[in-house]
C-alpha cells in the first residue's frame, strides 16, 4: 500500500479524492491538510465521510509526513512551494490546480496574473490526459511512469481535448474556426459561496459565464495547438448548469472535405481501442451527462451536420471524476505502475 | 371585451394562454377545447387553475362558436382545417402550431412530412415575430393590423431571429458558419409522457437532441433569409435543460470586419428603441434564463471574442410567453389595434 | 394613486413587493431603501426588474418621503423605529419582519433576544391574516380598516392558521398533540448566502432544520391559543426543499370524535365560503405547492387516517406571496378601503 | 465467485442491483432477464452501463440457469412463482418486491389485491432488515445464514424500522399516536412514465400522495409490532420529493417519562454500535439526504421537543440503496457467510 496525503481536502475536488482514494486497492489515506479548517476532524466538514470521520486536518507541511504520493488542489500559485518540497523528498506531486498545466509563462501570467516562482521544478513536470499524453505532453515529452510532479488538467480541457485529438490528429477539420460551447454544473464553481450559485438564483436559472474569456482558454488552445502542430485559436463559452455534477461540450468544426459519419466513427473508435474510459458511441446516439456521473468515463458522440457541412463533436464527463480527482488518480496509476483503472472502475449509477 | 377561444387547451401552450388571458384587460374567454379531456372542467386537469374551474372542455367546433379570435395549439396538419372555418366566419385565427409558419411547401413536406391541404387559406396568413415582422413577413406582406389568420413562430425561431436581425440587417456578420447553441426547458418538450422527460432521467442530466435535424431549423433559416436578402444556412443544435422554462441561444458569427462592442451595442439598442419587450442587456452583463421567467421579455447580451473576431450573441426568452402564448396574444394585440403589451406588461419574478 | 415605499427593498420579500406592487391597479411605486445598496439602481441588484430600473436606493430615512404606506422587511428589531416614525407621520406602516408578530414581549424576548423599545406604538399595532383576523387579533382587536401599524404573519404560521382555524374554531380535534411537519423553499432562507443554500450542498438534498425551536413556533401558538380559546403547544418542525417558492405544511391532530370526511370537507369550505385566496379541495385531491407558486392561494385538502383517527390537514401556500408580500399587499387592500384581491388576482402558471 | 442472476433488471432496482454486483469483489453477474427488452442488449436500456454493455436480456426462466443466487424486482404477485422454482434448483431467492414482505396473508389480500399461491413457499421465506431481524423474523425465526427465499424489505419500512427499533425495544415510547411523516425522491415511482413523474409536473413542485393509505403501512407495522411485542398502528404519509434519490423520514413519538437527549442517544448509539451501516449522529446534528445517497448507510438523528416531550427520530437512506438493492446484496451476503459489507462499503459523495 503506498500512502497519499491530500492537500487542500476540504475543497469540492479534495473530498472527491478522499472520497475515491477510499475504495483504491493500493492506496492508503494519510494525511489531509486544510487552511480554513486546520485542527477538525474532516466528519466535521463533510457529513458524507465515515472511514475517514476521526482523521485531522493538518496544515500544509504536515501533510507531507511520511507520503508517498501528494495531491494538491489549491488556488493558482500556491502549489509550486509544494512541488518543491515534494521534489526534495522524492514524493510524487500531483497538482490539481493550474500551476503545472501552462507551459509558457506568458500565457500564465496573461491569464492567472502570476509569475512561475521557481523555473526548475516546472521543467521536472508533466502535463497529462493520459489518453492523449503522447501528442500533448508539453513538459520535455518525459515519460508519465517516471514522473515526480504532475500537472493535472483543467475539466473544460480535459472534455475538449478527449473530444477534439482524433480528428485534429487525422486533420479531417479546419484549424480556424473551432467553436465550443460548454456547460457545467455547480460543483465546478466549487464550495466558496457566491450569489451565482445561491440555491435560489442559481436553481431555475441558465447562463453562459466569462464569455470568450475564461482561464481554461490557453490551456485548452495549448493543447489542440501542440496535437495539431500548428497554432489553433478557439471560441470557448462555459455555461453554468443547475445541476450538480458534468461538463458537456458542444464542439462545431467545419470538415475539411466531405466526409461520412461512419468513416470519422471508425477513426474514433479505433483513436480510443486500446482506452479504458472513453466510450465512443454508437452512431445515432448523443452522450448525456447522466451516463457519466460519479465515473471516470469520458463519452464522446458524433455528429455531422450534412447541410452546412459541420462535424459536431458531444463529449460527456464528470467534471469531479474525470475532470479533476478521478484523472489525478489515474494519473497517479501510471505514474506508479499500478492498473490504469485501479480504483476507478465503478459503473455510473442510472440516475 | 373580445371573446377568445382556445383549441388544444390542456397542452401546456394551451394552459399558458388561457393563463395569460385571464388577466388581459380586454380579452373574456369563451370557449376552451380538448380531444383528451372533452366534456370535463379545466380544473380536474390543472389543479393551478381557479378562475375558470368550472369551464368545460368542448370539442373543436363548439370552440369556434360566439368567438372573436381563436388559438389553437395543435400538432402539425390540424390548423389549417380550423384556420379555414374561422376565416370563412371572419375570425381571427393565430395557430401557435406550425402550419403556418413556413411559406415554402417543400420544406414543409420535408420536415413535417405533410401536405398543405388550403393553398388559399396560407395566402390569407402572416408570420409574425412582431419586433422584426417589416423584415420577415413572407405572407404577401400583408399588413398585420387586418390579420385574419397568424403563423406564431416556434420558440427557437422567436429567441433566435430577435437576436440575430440587427446584424444581419446591418450586415456587420458574414452569412457563412453562423452555429446557433440553443437550450430548452423541459415545457418546451410539451406535456406528452416521454422517458427523455421522466423525472429520474431529465433531472441532473443534460445532452442536446435532434442534433443539426431539429424542424425549426427551416423556419429559423426562412427568417435569417428575409432580413438578410441572401439564403443562409445554419447549424443549430438544441439541447434539454433540467428546467421548467425558458429557451437560452448562444449564437457565433463572424465579424465582417473589426467592430467595436460598444458600436455593436449601440446599433442593437438603437433598433430595438421602440420596442416593448426587447431588452438590450448593458455591455458587460449576460442574459440569464432567470430575468425573463414568467414574462414576455427576450433578454439579449452582445459579446465579441477579439481573439478570433466573433460575434457572440446570447438571448433568453421563456419558452411558454415569448416563445408561445404571450407573443401570440401580442400578435393579437396588434391585430385587433389594442396597445402592444395589453395584458403583457407582468414583471418577471427574481426567482 | 396611493403611494408605496419599501424598505428592505434588495432581500427576497422586498423584490418580490416590488414585483407585486408594479401591477396593482392603485399604487404607484414611490421610494425603495436599502442600507447595503443605497444609492445603486435597483436593477443593477435584480436583472428581472425593468419597469423600476432607473429607480434609485435611498437610505431609509428618505423612503419616508412622501409615501402613504410603507413596507418594511428588515431583520428583527430594526421595524419599531419606522413604525414610530411612519405613525407620527400619519403614513400606514406594514411590517413583513417579526416586531409586530407576538403581543406577548416575554415571547419576544425569549425567542429573538430582543426588547420592544416603544411600547406604545406596539399597542397600535395589529397582527392580520386577513382571513382569520377576527379568532387571532390580539392587539386591542383593532379594526383592520383603521389600521397604521399591521404586522404581517410569518409564512410558517400563515400556512398552519389558515389549516387549523375552522378545526380548532369548531373543537373537532384535541388541542393536544398536534404535530405539524412543514417543507419550505429555499428562497425562505433569503438572500443571504450560507453553506445551506449553496447549490451544490441544497440541490438533491433534503433535511429538517431548527428542530423544535424554530421562532415561529411562538407565533404560530398564539394564533392556535387564540382561535381556540386555551393554551395550544404544538410539535413544529420545519425542512428546506431544494425548490425555490414555496410552503406545504402537513398537520397532524386527533380527532375529539368519530367524524366524517365529508362533514369536515363542508365544514372548511363553509368556513372559507367567501374567501378569495383559500381553496378547499375537493375530496380526493391533495395540495400540491405546483399549483399556487407566484399567486396568493392558499390550497387546504382534508384528510382522515380512519385506522387511528386522525385529522391530516395539508395546506400549501407560496412563501413570497401568501406567506410575504402578496399578504401584505391584501393587508393594505383592505386597511385602504380596496378590493382585498387588488393587484392579487393572478392565476398560478401550471408549471 | 457465486453466480447472481437479476431478473426485472431493466426497472430501477434492477440496474441498480447489475451496478453495485459489478463491484462487488465475490459475484459474477450470470444473467439478467426483463419482460419488456427480451432479446435487447441492456446497454440499449441504459446508456451509463458499459461492464455489460453487451450482455442480452432473456426471459425469466433462462435467468434461472446456471445461478447460485437470483434476485427479482417484480410487481406483486410474480415472484411467488419464480421463488418456488429457486427452492426446488437449490437456489437462494431474493425477491426485491412485496410477495414476501407480509407474514399474514389477510394483509396482503386487503392491501395488494391478490392471494398466496403457494403457502408452502411462504413457511421458508425470511423477511430482513438485518440490523434489527432478531426482532422482526416473523417467517419461523429461521437463521438468515441458511436462508433460502428472502423477503427484502421495502424501502419506506427500512428507513423507519431502523429509525423505531431502539426506542421500542427499549420501551421509551408510546406505542399511540405515533407520526411517520416521509419524504421519498423519485426514482421511488420507478420507471414507468406518469404525470406526476413528469418532469414538469414533478420539478419545482411538492405534495403528499397516499395519505394514510400506502401499501407499505402493514409492513411497517407488522415489524414495529413484532418489535414491541403489542400490536401497533401509526399514521403513515408519504411525499414525492423533487430529486432523484433518497427517503427521508421525520417521526413523532410522545416519550412515557421524561428522558433526557443524552441517554437517549447512547442508548441508539449502544444498540447500533456493531452495524457497519447505521451511524447515530452526534447530538445537534440532523441527519439529511445529501450525507448517504449511492451508499447503504442509515443515518439517524435524535430530537427532543422540551415543550411537548415529544421523541422527534430522522432518519435518511438511500431508497434505491439501503431501501433496496443495497440492502438485498447485504441480504445475500449474511446468507452465503460473505463479509456483511462486502460490495457495499463505498463512501457516499459529497454532492
Amino acid at each position: 500500500m503506498i500512502k497519499a496525503s491530500v492537500i487542500g481536502a476540504t475543497g469540492y475536488a479534495g473530498v472527491e479524492l478522499i472520497r475515491l482514494l477510499a475504495s483504491h486497492p493500493k492506496v492508503e489515506l494519510k494525511n489531509i491538510s486544510s487552511k480554513s479548517f486546520e485542527g477538525e476532524p474532516i466528519n466535521k466538514i463533510y457529513g458524507n465521510l465515515n472511514k475517514y470521520s476521526e482523521k485531522i486536518l493538518t496544515d500544509e507541511n504536515s501533510a507531507l509526513e511520511d507520503s508517498d504520493v501528494v495531491f494538491a488542489s489549491l488556488p493558482a500559485g500556491l502549489s509550486e512551494e509544494i512541488a518543491k518540497k515534494c521534489f526534495e523528498k522524492k514524493i510524487l506531486f500531483i497538482d490539481l490546480g493550474a500551476d503545472f498545466r501552462l507551459s509558457n509563462e506568458e500565457d500564465y501570467k496573461k491569464w492567472y496574473k502570476k509569475d512561475f516562482k521557481y523555473h526548475d521544478i516546472h521543467k521536472e513536470a508533466i502535463y497529462s490526459i493520459p489518453e492523449i499524453i503522447k501528442y500533448d505532453n508539453f513538459y520535455n515529452k518525459k515519460d508519465l511512469k517516471n514522473a515526480k510532479i504532475i500537472g493535472n488538467p483543467g475539466c473544460y480541457p480535459t472534455s475538449i481535448g478527449l473530444a477534439l485529438t482524433p480528428a485534429l490528429v487525422n486533420k479531417i477539420i479546419e484549424k480556424e474556426d473551432i467553436i465550443i460551447d460548454s456547460k457545467s454544473g455547480a460543483t465546478g464553481a466549487g464550495r466558496e459561496l457566491t450569489l451565482n450559485t445561491h440555491f435560489a438564483e442559481c436553481n431555475e436559472a441558465f447562463a453562459p459565464y466569462k464569455i470568450a474569456e475564461h482561464r481554461h482558454t490557453p490551456e485548452i488552445e495549448q493543447t489542440l495547438s501542440n496535437i495539431y502542430g500548428e497554432e489553433i485559436k478557439i471560441t470557448f463559452v462555459p455555461h453554468l448548469l443547475p445541476i450538480n455534477r458534468g461538463i458537456l461540450s458542444t464542439i462545431y468544426a467545419k470538415l475539411k472535405n466531405k466526409n461520412s459519419l461512419e468513416n470519422i466513427f471508425n477513426l474514433y473508435k479505433d483513436f480510443y481501442k486500446n482506452s479504458k474510459f472513453v466510450r465512443i458511441l454508437n452512431i445515432g446516439n448523443i452522450a448525456n451527462l447522466k451516463n457519466v456521473k460519479y465515473s471516470n468515463y469520458c463519452d464522446i458522440s458524433i455528429h455531422i451536420d450534412e447541410r452546412t457541412n459541420k462535424l459536431i463533436i458531444v463529449s460527456a464527463i464528470d467534471n469531479m471524476v474525470k475532470g479533476a480527482a478521478g484523472q489525478a488518480i489515474q494519473n497517479m496509476n501510471i505514474a506508479l505502475g499500478f492498473e490504469e483503472d485501479a480504483g476507478l472502475n465503478m459503473i455510473p449509477p442510472a440516475f
